[in-house]
C-alpha cells in the first residue's frame, strides 16, 4: 500500500467521527455535509442528532453507531489493507469531489496515486458476448496505453473485461458492497490483482456489508462519477448501464457507445445511447481524442460546488418554518430554490429543516439538489 | 407490362434518334442536355456531331450508331418486354429528374407505377454475415409494408436480400450493365421476379452491354438518385457502398446506416458513416420517421434543375475563345461559373466550347457540374 499523499489530513478521532455520522441511518452524504457545515464537526454534529432527528418529526430516535463499532470497522480495514480517505483529503478520487453529493468518506484498497490520472469508465452488460469481452479488454489495454485509469464496477462480463485489460496499467474498481465483500464472489482474486498492480478498489458502504439490488445504481454513479467519460459496451435494454450512462450525462460526463448489430438484444441499450447522441466508439482514438481536452480541466460539471448557507446569522427554525416547508413538498422532487421562493424563508432556515426532515427519514435527496417528501 | 402513363411522349422517331444521340461515345448526360438545348432536337444535333468534335479537337470522329443499330436495339429491348422512357415522359423516375446529370434515356423492365411511390436504397456489402443479410430483409420487408419501395443494385449479399424481402411490396433495381446481362448472372431470375411482382429493373446502359469495373459506380450514382435516402448494412471501408454514401450525400439524400460490431470488418465502413454524421438504424422506423417528411417534397435538391443558357443570341465560339477556356482548365475539376468569371466570356459560349471539348473526348464532367480536362 501506498503511503497517504501530502496534504490536509484527518486526525483519528476525526475520522472516527466521521466514520460513526455517516454510518448513522439517514445520514447521507448531503446530509452529512449540512451537519459538519452548521455544527463545524463530525463530533459536534453527532451530539445534535437525536434532537435534530425529533425536531423533523422521526417516529423513533435512530441508533448512532458506538465508538466501539467505528473502530470495528477502523480495524477491519487496516486488517484488509484498506483505509478510509475523507473528502478533504489529499487521496480523495479529485473526480468524485465534483459529483453531486459525494460520499464524505470512502474505503481504500490500493494505490491512490492512481485517482490522480484521467480516468474513463467502461461499463456493459454481464452476460456480454465474446465480441464485447473482447472489445472492452481491447479498449480498456489501448486507453491504458494511452495513459488513462480505466474505471469499472467489477461485475461479471464487460466490467471484468475493462479491469483485466488495464491491469497493467491502472484500473480502479468501485464496490456496491463492503469492501470486503466483492461482488461475485469470483472476482475477489481480481480485486487483489487489481491493488496490487498499482490500481485501487473502493467502497462507500460499510465492511462486511452483502450488497442488495439497491446499492448497485448507487455504485453506478460512482463509477460514472469517477471518471471524465463513460463508455457502453453491450447493453441490453433497461439495464444498469444505462442507468450509468444517464447519471454520467447529468454529471456532464462525456457518454460513448460501442455499436453493435441491432439483432443482438445486447446491443439495444448501447444501440439507442447512440441515437440519443453518445459518442460512436470503434477504437480508443475515439475516446481519448474526446478526453483529452478535459484531461486537464478536471471535468465540465455542471453543478458548481455548493456554498454553504450562512448559519451564524439565523435563529434554528421552529414549528411554523416546518410546516411551511412540508407543505411545498410532495412526491415531486423540487429544488432548494423553489422552497425558498415559496416559503419565504431564508436558505439557512430552509437547509436546516430539510436536515432535520431528512435525518427523520422522511425526506428524499435527488440529483441537482432537489428533494421530496417520503410518501 | 404495365401501360405507359399519361404524359408527354417522345414519337417513334424522337426516341430513335434519343437513342442513337446517348449511344455515341463521348456523349454523356450533360452533353446530350446541352445538345437538345443548343439545336432543339437529338436529330438535329446528330447532323451537327461531327463538326462539333472536329471544333473540340477529336484526333478522329466517333461513329455514330445507325438508324439500324438502334432499331436493333429498341427490338432488343421490345423482346426483352422492356422499353425506353425519355426524361420529360410521365413514366420517368421522378427522382432521377433530381440528380446531376440524369441519363436522359432508360431501358425500363416492369411497372412504371412503381417509380411514382416514396422510395428507400439499402445497399451493403456483397460478403455480407447471416445477421447483416437478415437485417436486410428484414428492413426491406418493413419499409415495404410501410409504404415505400425498395431500390438496391442487384449484388450479392446486402442488394439481394433488400430486393428479397421487398419483392412482394415493390423494388427497383438498377443494373451496371445491359437489362438483358444481370450481373451477377444467379440474379437473372430475381430480376424477372421484380418486374412480375409490380416492381421494375432499369438500366443506362445498353442491352448486351457487359459490365465493367467502371460501371458499378455508375450503378450506384442512380441507385442513390433513385431514392430519398440511402441506407448502408455492412460496408467495409474503400467499399462501394461508401462511393453510394458518399453520392447519396452529395445529392441532399438523406444517408442512413446500421451499426455493427467494430471487430467485424464489414462494419468498419457503416459505422465510420455513423461517426460522420449518417443516421443510425436498427429498425425501419429510424427510416421512415426521417424519410416521411420529404416523402412529399419529392426530395431536397441541393442543384436547382440548371436552366439552359440562351444560345440564340451568341455568336458560335471561335478558336480564341476555345484556346481561353482550354486555358484555365486542369486536371482539377472546376465550376462552369470560375470558368466564364476568368475568360469573360458568357454562359452560352462556355457552354458550347464545353460541349465540343466534352464530344471530343478532352474534358471529364463531374459532380455539381464542374469540369477537368483528360490529362
Amino acid at each position: 500500500m501506498s503511503k497517504p499523499a501530502a496534504g490536509p489530513r484527518l486526525s483519528d478521532r476525526q475520522r472516527l467521527s466521521w466514520l460513526r455520522l455517516i454510518r448513522t441511518q439517514n445520514v447521507g452524504p448531503a446530509s452529512f455535509r449540512e451537519l459538519i457545515n452548521r455544527f463545524g464537526s463530525a463530533e459536534a454534529a453527532l451530539e445534535m442528532l437525536p434532537e435534530l432527528m425529533i425536531s423533523g418529526g422521526a417516529k423513533r430516535i435512530m441508533r448512532i453507531p458506538s465508538v466501539e463499532e467505528a473502530e470495528a470497522e477502523l480495524d477491519a480495514a487496516s486488517e484488509n489493507g484498506a483505509r478510509f480517505v475523507g473528502i478533504g483529503e489529499a487521496d480523495y478520487p479529485p473526480m468524485l469531489k465534483n459529483m453531486d453529493n459525494p460520499p464524505p468518506l470512502i474505503a481504500v484498497k490500493g494505490e491512490a496515486a492512481v485517482f490522480r490520472l484521467p480516468a474513463v469508465a467502461i461499463v456493459g452488460a454481464r452476460n456480454a458476448s465474446l465480441a464485447g469481452i473482447k472489445m472492452a479488454r481491447m479498449l480498456a489495454a489501448d486507453l491504458g496505453r494511452d495513459g488513462y485509469v480505466i474505471v469499472s464496477g467489477l461485475a461479471r462480463g464487460i466490467d471484468t473485461a475493462a479491469h483485466q485489460g488495464s491491469l497493467s496499467t491502472g484500473t480502479v474498481g468501485v464496490l456496491a458492497g463492503g469492501l470486503d465483500v466483492p461482488y461475485p464472489p469470483e472476482n475477489i482474486g481480481l480485486c487483489e490483482d487489481i491493488a496490487e498492480r498499482g490500481g485501487a478498489v473502493i467502497s462507500e458502504m460499510p465492511f462486511g456489508w452483502q450488497p442488495r439490488a439497491q446499492d448497485f445504481p448507487r455504485r453506478n454513479r460512482l463509477v460514472a462519477g469517477a471518471a471524465l467519460g463513460l463508455v457502453v459496451i453491450e447493453a441490453a435494454q433497461r439495464s444498469g448501464s444505462l442507468i450509468s450512462a444517464r447519471l454520467a450525462g447529468e454529471m456532464g460526463r462525456l457518454v460513448f457507445a460501442v455499436p453493435g448489430s441491432p439483432l443482438d438484444p445486447r446491443c439495444a441499450g448501447s444501440n439507442g445511447l447512440l441515437k440519443d447522441g453518445a459518442t460512436l466508439v470503434t477504437e480508443a482514438a475515439d475516446v481519448s481524442g474526446a478526453i483529452a481536452p478535459l484531461a486537464g480541466t478536471r471535468t465540465r460539471s455542471i453543478a458548481p460546488p455548493e456554498k454553504a448557507p450562512d448559519y451564524s446569522a439565523t435563529p434554528p427554525p421552529g414549528e411554523d418554518e416546518r410546516s411551511g416547508v412540508i407543505e411545498v413538498l410532495g412526491p415531486t422532487p423540487v429544488g432548494v430554490d423553489e422552497i425558498i421562493r415559496h416559503t419565504g424563508l431564508n436558505a439557512a432556515q430552509v437547509s436546516m429543516v430539510l436536515l432535520e426532515l431528512d435525518l427523520a427519514g422522511r425526506i428524499e435527496r435527488h440529483a441537482g439538489g432537489n428533494v421530496s417528501l417520503v410518501s
